[in-house]
């Protein structure tokens, strides 16, 4: 790995700040979250997006959220193939081995990945077709929202409910996994769908009883 | 969905507090981030472990580092075989649409599943050899550091050795992405690796020309 | 204009230690700003001096932070009389066409203007009180100061009070402009101000609530 | 001021940053240079620009340059009529109180001000003619440029022309000024033009013999 340079200033020097700060003000809590292990209440899944951040959103402080992030936040059906599954690895991890007591889905406003699932289903995105398109290939997941909701008129507020949809299709994926099943039928979990606009800051949950998405 | 349930009191607390202070100090930044989207300069890879946060470390203010989280922050080999990849879908989306200049593959001390790719090819982890273990199948990328850091006799250095070899694995596999290798050719991308050991608050980066960790 | 000079030397030699290293480092990021164009996330109104640079203090990495700099970081009252108004025109840039989110003014310890204010308005400094002083003329902005602050029997403490007093009449005279007016108003700007002393390396910052300067 | 913030989390992190590294490391220094004084060898005059950082460029530690930042980087004409003038204040107190060695005029590439000053004069920016707009009056220093370039067909060509002119016109208004010539005459300071691109990061300087711009 010759090719792999040095941190660039600017992290290094943001480093240095979090060092002087919130590192100097809780050096005996991390030393004990590395001594003892971590023990997060929760996982969250949620967007690389960097405009959503939910240490920023749930206040995490370390230790608190065990957190995955890729884009759309999603999660594939259970597919137990041999094959590497990220996301369903970092969920067995927290559910089995960590015991989250709360999951998480977070969707978001403004989504690229949704945007790009919706152009490719439209016909408009005929690169994200390709099979070579790993973008296209992992938006599958959402494929079937968009002949759900291509009933909207207004394209935005087609987007939304496919954010939202893409919620609901990870929390339906998830109860595809035997051990998030019999964890929440244990009633050692719940899970939990929510969705954040990014320019008006509100976040609203999913409501089971009514299945709406409600304001907090 | 309907056993979808409503966010736990905690996290809506907490995001009360973010909106009545992070939020509102910079609802005019949220509003034009959500408007004219985002521009990170940085894509950051780390681990879904609730004990190190990117966000906190570098001081990740809203639409700077585009961040993609799981089991011990790993990168698969390039294998555009139609299937659902998440993290190849993340780096696609970070280097093609986003163009961010900086790739960062930040590992930690005491990680989960570099202990478990650890037990497993030790033998001392049969259940995580099964097909069905998603964990296990996952950690098979750092497989071959195993065998690389047998030598080492104390556990603890062996099992840092490997949690430094899950970054240069990623790092190697990332070159083997063609849209990855062509944007650093042409000079719009740098890779760059680090490791943050949580107790003690360091973060030693990859040297290239030296080939070792170096504190910053 | 032949009297122009080649650079210096030592220009040229720091040139090309920024182009090996900060440039080498962040080519493409670079080039993407120079392609897309800046997207400031804040204003900055300091001083020329030498000895207090915000782009080391706040860390600015580039494309960050639109700055301005004059004798002691003043602003001018509004005042659209068609004349040639620097500060006004940099405020109006920033505000109307960038739309900053964030306005700080940030003045600063053992500052020379402040200081010739100080004289002039003591009889000290007569050549300060001519018309063709533009360093006098610049500084009557600052002038109701040193009034308000002549009780403090302590010379540097009363300077020091000036300083500060510096940042809020800038501030107030920001509220003057219409545009800053309304940007607040319609909360997509705020204002803030500071006070750095060179020599410790503190900022304080007002605090509108309690109308003191407070330590960060 | 009751309206004043408190200074963004961004900042303070950032400030927390700087002084644990930079501040640290320069302690006795910055002491030094508030015990006994700036002694700066130049005078930088550049633009707002957040993608155009001096203090980057030609790696300004603390105490080198005294730095004057405006819109374009313009320096209007000798006009000592008593009111405010911020730059002529900034070049009167380096020159004369501070007594640089070398003032140098930076100018850029993708400069919005020069560009708003050429569709003002192209007739495409009606806004900016009016007597209110400040930017407007600030870019009528460099009015006379458009007229002399307008013989270059390519729109990019015809702008990069008249960023060089406001170095060219600036230093031009920088001889009006008397403290500036007799300083010249007496040798104790010269005076240098500069242009910087941005996306290349090269930096040509003016040659007054040859009447070019020229890559250093």
């Amino acid at each position: 790995m010759q090719i792999a340079r040095p941190l660039p200033q600017y992290l290094i020097q943001r480093y240095h700040g979090w060092k002087a700060t919130t590192h100097a003000e809780n050096k005996a809590w991390y030393r004990r979250l590395a001594d003892e292990g971590q023990r997060p209440r929760a996982m969250i899944i949620s967007c690389c997006d960097s405009r959503i951040h939910v240490t920023s959103i749930f206040g995490a402080d370390e230790g608190e959220f065990f957190i995955h992030r890729n884009i759309a936040g999603l999660v594939p059906p259970y597919a137990p193939d041999g094959d590497y599954h990220g996301t369903s690895a970092a969920v067995e991890y927290a559910v089995t081995v960590l015991k989250v007591a709360n999951l998480v889905v977070l969707g978001h406003s403004k989504c690229g990945g949704v945007k790009g699932c919706h152009d490719m289903c439209a016909g408009n995105a005929p690169q994200l077709e390709e099979k070579t398109s790993f973008i296209g290939r992992w938006m599958d997941i959402l494929r079937p929202s968009y002949q759900r909701q291509s009933g909207i008129a207004d394209e935005e507020a087609r987007l939304e409910a496919m954010e939202k949809d893409a919620v609901l299709v990870s929390l339906e994926n998830l109860l595809s996994f035997p051990f998030v099943k019999s964890a929440i039928e244990a009633e050692e979990l719940s899970l939990h769908g929510a969705w954040n606009d990014i320019g008006a800051g509100i976040v609203e949950y999913f409501d089971g009883e009514t299945g709406r998405f409600v304001p907090v």
